[in-house]
């Protein structure tokens, strides 16, 4: 007998017949002899419709009242659940943010998760009922409603795994699990059978489509196992598990982001301050710079060129206030951006004792006739700038001259590491 | 300054549009200096939504689940007025029964306040803030969520007035009051100035259209002034006070009932039990009876007459019953039925000193020919049985009859004491 978690995002439950698909899950692991916690989501597009009240009132709503209206959506799927399940012949029970404590801070719309009760929860599923629990809200110190932020369910789900120390977090979607990279760009992906938590931040771009960052996170931080899997299918997806639990490969997964625009200052002025002032100016107006690349000083030593990249939907803000700045760094200044560009990265813990990734990963872009435009590393990520046209072409040769289109015969079978898990208890 | 509640129902918070009519409400009385509580009821069809979704689960939802599904329409409501308020350049702050601790008892879906935190309200007021509070829900002792039935904001409203002495109860309707009949069946109804909460509560057939009777029961208790009045416009209502505050007269106003439908017994032996037998019955099935008449005994001493009356909804069901029953009747009794009647009643704290009052009834409907075929009484109510196609001509002619279509220049003129009551504390 084990505790698990299941939950459900806001696609598998988004309509009443979804929802018996559901319940027929959590009664099927309930007959099982597990004890099971159900997370749930919204019904998919209430949320939206909720939001959309809101920013017809204002354009932009109070947060705190904006939290009290789309907590709601969950509040009426956690319901409805229940009601299936009762239907379906299980006893069962929902249970809201403040009915278990779920207490956070006050960061109205995305706030964070500080403590779980857990003690309702366990007596419930002690009681042979199907705990149905309400995500993405909690309650303040004050007792307000708080939201986790999008994906915020995830993390609830996760947190409560860790408050009730179940033995696993399922975590369904509507994808099977995490690729080796983007299936729909490179034909050779494969499902990743067991993924780090550290690699599963670092390949964000990939994961945040399946998991909310902040939940592997506070996974990472309590050793919850994250089993993310298909809500279609009962194949076993990808456990997302601790470092210590991994046989650790050099390249884990293939990244990459095309929402990024490069911005390039030519011939600034090398005086100290200079530089600082440009990214205070971009902080203080609340732009987000990813890389920051600033090249040696040009010949006579008076002038530098600094790079970096920000999201392009800030690009048109960016320019604005760049331009308005021009003056502040000398006439000799001239500025070039380019969205046309892609971040490619590979992701590994093994990086951090093989020697010589970064410099495989140029030459195998080189050997494409890619060129690097700028490049930054983390202890087990490189990425590298590139011109977009050619992010598939090195996606593909990436992936595969990594060996990942190899990488599942390297690791046990997954099916087995799924139920591993769930039997150890 | 006054401290007022204000409370508006589904209709008044139907749309975004008729949202911004009731913050302007609150706002100009905010501007008039008075301190506000809004009670919001959910927007218009969304309860009917959502128990539909629940229905198409299940034909008998849990109720417990019920509540916490329902509860969601008049959380959404008070979060989109808060946010209206603040639109239009109020402070403002939403507030659910679990935040003020609106505690009940644990009768789901027709839960009973009883008591209720009003510091955190009395706080928002004093920083200057209008509070909006979601109307119909309360937390039992367990912190489930519970709900007050149909009309239970009406109750949250009157409930708040009295937890933090509000100077008066503002119930804001789609009609401009209560009626000493229904305007639409008597042209020379006139809307009622001051009424009594005995008389209130007795008229129920005519105010449940306008108030929950529950909450009549709370403001009668806790002494909270009410005033019914309608949404679309600035003219005093209807003052629902205590009987002190009134100069009573003898009949306040006329009701009428067409919902009900007669059951008649013949022929039933007179022995002891027997009729008690065909109650127990009823009760036992959950059926309510309203008027109970047993003829004296026939001539040769061994049979009597039992006329009943039960709403004609559960008509087919008590035919059910009865004739499975009969058997332990004797093979003697007969019944008859007949849903096509109606009650008429007379109501007025004045009858307590007046005689004549129902001699008087009886007479002017002898005088148009109508025929009563049952009577009951209370200490300010007289219901007559007759056939539902006078109903009428009995409601014009004994609210004419007893002088109602005068009233209102018996009594002071309503808008000096819609004033009086704010302006006195």
């Amino acid at each position: 007998m084990a505790l698990i978690i299941q939950k459900f995002g806001g696609t598998s439950v988004g309509t009443l017949e979804k929802m018996r698909n559901v319940a027929r899950c959590a009664i099927q692991a309930h007959e099982n002899g597990d004890q099971v916690v159900m997370i749930v989501s919204a019904m998919s597009g209430e949320t939206n419709r909720l939001l959309k009240l809101a920013h017809e009132i204002a354009e932009v709503p109070d947060s705190r009242e904006l939290d009290a209206l789309a907590a709601t959506g969950e509040q009426v799927s956690a319901a409805l659940v229940a009601m299936t399940l009762q239907k379906m012949g299980a006893r069962a029970q929902s249970f809201l943010g403040h009915q278990i404590r779920v207490h956070t801070d006050g960061a109205f719309t995305k706030a964070r998760i500080r403590t779980i009760d857990g003690t309702r929860l366990k007596e419930t599923v002690q009681e042979g009922k199907i705990a149905v629990v309400a995500g993405f809200q909690g309650v303040d110190s004050r007792g307000n409603i708080t939201t986790l932020g999008r994906g915020g369910s995830d993390t609830t789900a996760v947190a409560i795994a860790a408050a009730i120390e179940a033995d696993v977090c399922e975590i369904y979607t509507d994808v099977d699990g995490v690729y080796t990279t983007d299936p729909n760009m490179c034909p050779t992906a494969r499902k990743i059978a067991r993924i780090a938590y550290e690699e599963m931040l670092e390949l964000a771009s990939l994961g945040a489509k399946v998991l909310q960052i902040r939940s592997v996170e506070v996974a990472m931080k309590y050793g919850v196992a994250i089993h993310v899997r298909s809500s279609f299918s009962d194949r076993p997806g990808t456990m997302v598990v601790g470092e210590e639990d991994l046989e650790s490969v050099t390249v884990t997964g293939v990244a990459y982001d095309k929402s990024e625009a490069r911005v390039q200052l030519i011939g600034v002025p090398d005086k100290p301050g200079t530089v600082a002032g440009v990214f205070k100016l971009l902080s203080d107006n609340h732009v987000s710079v990813d890389m920051i690349i600033q090249s040696a000083s040009s010949g006579s030593g008076e002038t530098t060129e600094v790079t970096f990249t920000v999201n392009e939907t800030d690009l048109a803000r960016v320019k604005g206030l760049i331009e308005a700045h021009m003056d502040s760094l000398g006439g000799g200044t001239s500025v070039e951006y380019d969205s046309d560009i892609a971040k490619v990265s590979i992701v590994g813990l093994g990086m951090r004792s093989h020697a010589g990734v970064a410099s495989k990963m140029f030459s195998i872009l080189a050997d494409e006739g890619i060129n690097i435009s700028a490049i930054s590393t983390s202890e087990i990520k490189v990425s590298c700038l590139i011109s977009a046209k050619y992010t598939e072409l090195a996606v593909r040769s990436l992936h595969d001259g990594f060996g990942l289109d190899k990488l599942a015969q390297t690791n046990p079978p997954p099916n087995k590491q799924g139920r591993k898990i769930r039997q150890s208890s």
